[in-house]
């Protein structure tokens, strides 16, 4: 491994009814289905407290993307300019983290069913972090 | 590298004045100084499109974490219930990314300087993405 570079794991994957890019949703509340992350046992500790009703930003690995574009016409529209990608949600970027926003609907041990994840069945899961509330709640 | 791993690699460094985790803020709307994000030369095409007063988030891999830690108690209070990582925002945790809603204050080339970027001083970037708007504005 060359210097600078690092090393992610998964911790899960998602099961979805989508599995074809093209027919996907661009966003999660653009009419994603609903999905189930299914958690590896090893971070059963780190998912223990997550509850029905939760807000959270699930990180993906977009294995389906490809890492050399650099800029991308938004929303796959030719007649909209080339855009740097870090300007863009293209999956296609240097490091193909997914962001999604979604709300758990109901835990079953390490199997989170969510709403809004618009990530392909299979995609591997790498981190779940809580939506911040105001800062008096943290 | 083991199946179910994947390699990150570094597009950029913070430049801060913060360089003690435990001097720091716990997220960058708590009083992070303005900081800078200094690009690779690699990706200069994919930023060349970020502008002053750009709302970004910034993913950064938080490289003096501990990834073995599974539960923390919050915000480093030990009269809080320890807590499984992924219902806080701890940077300990299997893939030590972190997720960092920053304001663009100016672009000079490769080297943007933000405000409310917590990382601390040396932290490696992986990825930049806009802040989304309304679905009509995407």
């Amino acid at each position: 491994m060359a210097k600078d570079e690092y090393i992610v794991r998964l911790v899960g994957r998602v099961e979805s009814p989508l599995t074809d890019r093209a027919a996907a949703p661009r966003q999660g509340d653009e009419g994603a289905p609903d999905s189930v992350i299914v958690l590896d046992p090893a971070v059963a500790e780190a998912v223990r407290d997550v509850r029905a009703g939760a807000g959270l930003l699930v990180l993906t690995w977009l294995d389906r993307a490809s890492r050399d574009v650099l800029s991308v016409h938004p929303r796959g529209d030719p007649t909209r300019p080339a855009t740097g990608v870090f300007s863009t949600r293209s999956p296609d970027r240097p490091n193909p983290i997914g962001l999604h926003r979604v709300t758990v609907l109901s835990v079953d041990g390490l199997r989170l069913r969510v709403r809004d994840l618009e990530a392909l069945d299979g995609t591997p899961v790498l981190d779940l972090k809580p939506v911040l509330g105001d800062i008096a709640e943290r």
